[in-house]
């Protein structure tokens, strides 16, 4: 997890991380509590807490439902943490509050609708339209990751029942398995090199692998790139944005992952929309933290 | 073309029809206007009229872009219209005009959020979002049609250069070519008696067989309702939608078609997206009409 304390011009001024995978709930929430504790330390004029999960999150009671990669399941978080920590707190889905501040501070800056994808271990999605965060009727939606490319394609991952989403052929862990099968099928590539006799891949070795020139790795984050760029097709053809911001752990390929993508979408979308431009993210992995912040300052200025 | 004219409750109180396909641009346009005329007589208090085109519109400049089925490209329709009857004219997509009559007269009202399908030789598209209609930027949005459900399927129609995209496997078209498949391979089907011996068949025939009881048409339908079962499953991860609408000519199959659409989209969609309600049309094709003089109302009563 990343905690910090950001100013209302998006600026951290107070930043730490701490390890959040593979905790059992209640040492998830401790943790969280206790860096949430220290980071208010260093600033008392801190007035609210906002918390990107990457999670289905139910806004209207404050509820983590189901996530796929850290242990949290129908959790009253907002509440929990309230109590803890005397100030009002604020959830959202991670991508969300990612989508926010790309919107506030980064690439997507003055857009009226934009489209963002969080490309990590799975792949989130956030909906600027006509200025504001999308969230839909229950405030679950926007989970353009589950975005079918393929009806008949792979299973999905985590609690998605489908098959062929963007997220289960396009994600970091696709990325890592296409990676997987191209070093074991090609002894004398990069990516051999890169696994040396072990049995998994991470998809920040394989961009590492690219970034550094290695071919193989470079295919297979192209490949990669094609099928993001078959769903931002849909998505362009469907809200006709501004701009599509890709961001998370894969967008640090840059434009080996994004040229790719936009060239699909070129070939692929209708006009105007064929012509819809695609950034990368400009705030990193900041991005979430900077939203959820900003989402918190928001909400209290709602309030008032 | 259906003309009419409709009042502030939805109520048509005068309605005729006219041939618009195959008709070259300066007749469409005569014949639109003579049409226009001959109902405005008919009702003197007529304020404005809304035209609902199945086209890529700018509604920025008035322009009808690029349309599959009838004979429009870069034509000013609003502005030639405008002198031609002297009334106010508004245009917009036909399917965003059978969006906005579904949400304030039909299977949508009361909704927040609604996707509408329009299932006829395309498919087209209209979003109801946060109680508007949602269009994009530059107003050609909302082109649900062309969403992809096949990343390497079949090349879609008209101007659309994309593959797999849900019209290329489940419009009308989609459903004769599959149905005209079976016909020729099953010779005793009822299909294959509707063929009888020629070379075509039309979407509405294979609806009828279906209605009428005939199981190879029965289970055509239920094809193309799982196909866009499976573009639904993607609509309501990403809208998170009160309800999904289907309308157009193909949704005279109604529950044959519907109900494995719903089935596909409960299997496959992230909860608790996974029981979005999918309804037919109420408005029938009176839809686009009803849509279309709603639109010129509300946007007369904005300017004043």
């Amino acid at each position: 997890m990343r905690v910090g304390v950001v100013d209302a011009e998006g600026e951290i001024v107070y930043e730490t991380t701490a390890p959040s995978q593979g905790l059992p709930q209640g040492a998830l929430l401790e943790a969280l509590e206790h860096e949430l504790r220290t980071a208010f330390e260093t600033r008392p004029d801190v007035r609210a807490a906002g918390v990107g999960i990457p999670c289905t999150i139910d806004r209207e009671r404050g509820v983590a439902i189901a996530a796929v990669n850290i242990e949290l399941a129908d959790v009253p978080i907002r509440d929990l943490l309230t109590e803890r920590i005397g100030l009002p707190v604020f959830i959202d889905n991670d991508a969300n509050a990612a989508a926010l501040a790309e919107h506030r501070f980064g690439a997507a800056l003055g857009a009226r609708n934009a489209v963002m994808l969080t490309i990590g271990t799975g792949i989130g999605g956030g909906l600027i339209l006509d200025g504001r965060l999308y969230r839909g009727s229950t405030g679950a939606g926007a989970e353009l990751g589950h975005t079918v490319i393929e009806a008949e394609g792979p299973r999905c991952q985590g609690n998605c029942p489908n098959r062929g989403c963007v997220e289960s052929l396009a994600s970091g862990t696709a990325l890592a398995r296409e990676a997987l099968a191209v070093a074991e099928r090609v002894p004398d590539s990069g990516l051999a090199r890169v696994l040396d006799g072990g049995a998994n891949l991470e998809g920040r070795e394989v961009t590492s692998a690219a970034l550094a020139g290695d071919g193989a790795a470079k295919r297979v984050l192209e490949l990669i790139g094609r099928r993001i760029g078959v769903a931002l097709s849909s998505f362009a053809n469907v809200f006709d944005p501004d701009v599509i911001v890709i961001g998370g752990g894969v967008s640090a390929a840059g434009e080996l992952l994004v040229a790719p993508a936009r060239d699909e979408l070129a070939a692929r979308a209708l006009p105007p929309m064929n012509r819809t431009p695609v950034a990368v993210a400009a705030l990193g992995p900041d991005a979430g933290m900077i939203g959820a912040a900003t989402l918190a300052r928001l909400e209290l200025e709602e309030r008032r």
